[in-house]
């Protein structure tokens, strides 16, 4: 038998790996090493430049699947890190770096975890799906594995997404599931001016602003069973006008929202097409358009096996009970739900995208130690 | 006797001269030699490298004055004129270039008539109050020229302004006052933030948005005897943020209102800001301050004595009775309106701040025939 492996150096190896998106960086290349040796068919999916690497061990049922990224955000200006911001040291009980909390950290755990339980063998598979585009554009990332995977019909039962999911103590949250978002741009043009002359303008403006704060003011809902309510912010109006003298011809708004189950990015989108259409009736021939980005719809996997398995290790390796959130941004959880059952455990992120990001030595211990259980418990 | 001054050779060797502001580009110094020779006392007034002139013929009252500027505004691209854009060509009835209507013609206008006039005897005085900063900040120009007259001493009774006034037909139009204008930037600060977690920013735009919306909705008035109605335009909201995911922390609203005498810039500038304290107080900690610009107050010189002396000469050598009205921008009359009456009359301004900007030698020639006939009956 091998020694197990320790999931903090991994964590350290990987954060020594710039891997800002889309580069690879030398992470997936590191992992494919370890998780070969230890017996696991690896598969680079690369596409349009994105690395992609599917690692499997074991051929027949259940197939329990790990999901997370080896790519991480721009280090904004090396300077004002206290360490480079690809050292990878550990000192004062952290291991420091970009990507050392999201998620170098979930990635090395998971890894390490699923290493040890086939070198002692397995009852059925153990699949893991890493990208090098979570941080990005996402378009070539999971996506990118999913769909070679249906291809190739590879086919995993339960998934879980390492993301870091606590929020204040490590433990205290697990998410199973992900609001919706969209971004919607709305463009009123009408015909630019002298403010000297306004009646032979058309002010785009007046109706935008109007419209944007309605919007701004609207209550989508007030939560859903699984879900917080749904929210939009107003995040921009430009003119782009430097001329207090100009009446300008066009303008835009721009909102985003994040939605629960109680709606769909076609019932938002068709509401906020009611809205500017009302607002254009009354706008005296200004035209207002929409455009809009759905970066992803709700979901859940509701309460039950899976929540559970991950629930009751969480106790038993750190005595706390996690809360089942749905909160915060998007995360490739919401492509992997097309697939199976999906749900998300991993550190505490209060340094993610941040400068001198850094994760406790202790918590990735743990963490590992939460996975093998998982792992344990799901072949039992 | 000399020949009576040709105003349309005058215009097209004005507009060869380079004005753009604050550059005096010869034009000064060409009207200086003109008026010199005819017997004008002239005096360069000069300040912080904006070119003024005064040139006064006779020293008793009563004091006919002409106020008007030989800078220009900026010609875009050469590339996009007919003709080159200091040409100053006489050619298919038009005199062609930046300035032509705008008002070296006006300019050329009234010197011809006054140069005229002078070499025939006046009884009392002509001043012309020249500037070489109109197009620009305007704070060195005809304000410079007022308050080194009012120094010395120098006294005008009654001043007409050579901007292009005609609307559509030459002699259509004539100016007894403007409206004042104001700028206001509505500043509001709140908390950026992630638009993921709305809850933990203090978005400032849609107070903002709501705001802006409400003050382009206020009716300030329905017009006054001698004025339009007053008027608001919501010319600009900015928040600089290219980022959907981001809630602002900042986002500014600029405003122009033109006024009428039934307002004062400190009555709208009060106004301004207890609609920004009411929108504040409902804002839930988003700050929104106000910060104004007053270009000037609302003037007029009633109909009387002066309006009718320039629409009975109007009359008479057009055959329209022209509008007395207070509407466009500013212009320099609102300097003046402080040291005596003031009324605004010349060219129709089709072309003016345009490329392949000119004026046709037919209208110049009829304009310098109403200012000398506004000349002779002043002193009859
Ligand atoms: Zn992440
Ligand atoms: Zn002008």
């Amino acid at each position: 038998m091998s020694d197990p492996v320790d999931p903090v150096a991994l964590t350290s190896a990987l954060v020594k790996c710039p891997s800002v998106t889309p580069e690879e960086g030398g992470a997936l290349v590191l992992l494919e090493e370890l998780l070969s040796e230890a017996g696991f068919r690896c598969t680079r999916i690369d596409r349009n430049g994105t690395p992609n690497l599917y690692a499997r061990f074991g051929e027949q049922g259940p197939c329990l699947g790990f999901n997370g990224h080896t790519d991480v955000v721009p280090t904004g200006d090396p300077a004002r890190w206290t360490r480079p911001p690809f050292s990878g040291e550990i000192a004062d009980g952290m291991v420091w770096g970009r990507g050392a909390c999201d998620m170098k950290s979930g990635v090395a755990a998971f890894a390490a975890a699923a290493v040890d339980a086939a070198r002692q063998g397995v009852r059925g598979s153990i699949a893991l799906m890493i990208t090098g585009d979570e941080e990005g554009p996402s378009t070539d990332g999971t996506v990118a594995i999913l769909e070679w995977m249906e291809r190739e019909g590879e086919k995993v039962d339960h998934c879980l997404v390492g993301e870091p999911t606590s929020r204040e103590t490590f433990g205290d949250m697990v998410k199973i599931g992900r609001r919706g978002a969209i971004t919607a741009t709305l463009t009123a043009s009408g015909r630019q001016g002298h403010s000297a002359y306004p009646h032979k303008a058309l002010n785009p403006l007046p109706p935008l602003a109007a419209l944007a704060a309605k919007l701004a003011a609207h209550e989508l809902d007030r939560g859903s069973e699984h879900f917080q309510p749904s929210t939009l912010a107003l995040v921009a109006i430009e003119t782009g006008n430097p001329a207090a003298n100009v009446i300008p011809g066009e303008a835009k708004a721009v909102v985003n929202i994040r939605f629960n189950d109680l709606h769909t990015g076609a019932s938002l989108i068709e509401w906020l097409e009611r809205e500017a259409a009302e607002a254009e009736a009354a706008a005296g021939g200004v035209k207002i358009a929409v455009t809009t980005r759905l970066t992803g719809e709700s979901f859940i996997t509701p309460p039950g096996e899976l929540s559970d398995l991950i629930s009751s290790a969480i106790r038993a390796e750190t005595g706390r009970t996690p809360e089942l959130s749905t909160s915060g941004g998007t995360s490739d959880a919401r492509f992997v739900k097309a697939h199976c059952p999906v749900a998300e455990f991993g550190l505490t992120g209060l340094t993610m995208h941040q400068t001198d990001e850094c994760a406790p030595v202790a918590e990735i211990e743990r963490l590992k130690a939460v996975y093998a259980r998982i792992i344990r418990d799901y072949f039992a």
